[in-house]
């Protein structure tokens, strides 16, 4: 495992990605109850991948380090009527390497992130974060977002019981 | 005015509606800052609805009663690696006609948009709301909505400093 990191590259996540992504995912308290990260995947992964990667509004970030993934967000860029029509962009699915928080490569990924809302034109970047993640809103908000919304989530009919939206 | 209201139609939006939209996202007190309803309406509307229109993961639903538009809503079907591959529906851009608050219609679109949601494979509907609108809070936990997680947003680039997030 890389440490100090030099140099991360921030790239578009290919199809090879997706295990490496996976186990990101699953290395975390809630995560953990929600992916299976196992040989081989479940095609529901590829299959999410293939749908993330033909869309153009949406862009798979990955964080490599040392030549191993270390990093992960989505961008979904989304046109609205509001604000005299406009674009947004939201984060979802964000996880850093569970050895390399608190190194300053959370802050690069979001700054990274943040740059490239800009140059897709959008006005506003949103995400949600659950509220069982104090130490994510506080990483948030000294990136200058303000929790000024709720985050109202609705399970439906695919939402195994177990699964905590 | 239609009331009462007998036979809403829920419907996706064209581009005959967008002056229709843009009246009700002004008709509000956080909209009325943000929108410009008047004669020509600014083109960036027509733009935004034409990339709306354009992508097949982003539905414009409005309702018609007696022949008007009396209310809105945006959903967006997105692809995620996370929940083991899987799709989720955001809701943004609400809005009923201020004469018809209260009167069952914003539950009759939420009830098409969750069934919609559902149609689309989603295992999860969600949205941010103002946390300077208690009334909509409520209402989306009436709908079975859990306010699990803060909505946060970061103004960017493009945003006028009037606007609040």
């Amino acid at each position: 495992m890389p440490s100090p990191v030099t140099q991360p590259v921030f790239r578009r996540a290919t199809g090879d990605d997706v295990p490496h992504i996976v186990r990101l995912l699953a290395d975390d308290p809630l995560g953990a109850k929600r992916e299976r990260y196992e040989t081989p995947l479940p095609t529901s992964y590829d299959e999410a991948f293939a749908a993330i990667d033909a869309d153009p509004n949406n862009e798979l970030v990955v964080v490599e380090a040392n030549g191993q993934v270390v990093g992960v967000l989505q961008l979904t860029f989304i046109p609205y009527l509001t604000y005299r029509g406009s674009w947004r962009a939201l984060i979802e699915g964000v996880r850093i390497d569970s050895r390399l928080r608190s190194s300053g490569l959370g802050r690069r990924l979001f700054e990274w992130a943040i740059a490239r809302a800009n140059e897709r034109g959008c006005h506003l970047l949103q995400l949600t974060t659950d509220k069982m993640r104090p130490d994510a809103i506080r990483f948030y908000e000294s990136l200058g977002f303000v929790a000024s919304h709720e985050g109202m989530k609705l399970p439906l009919q695919g939402s195994p019981d177990a699964w905590r939206p």
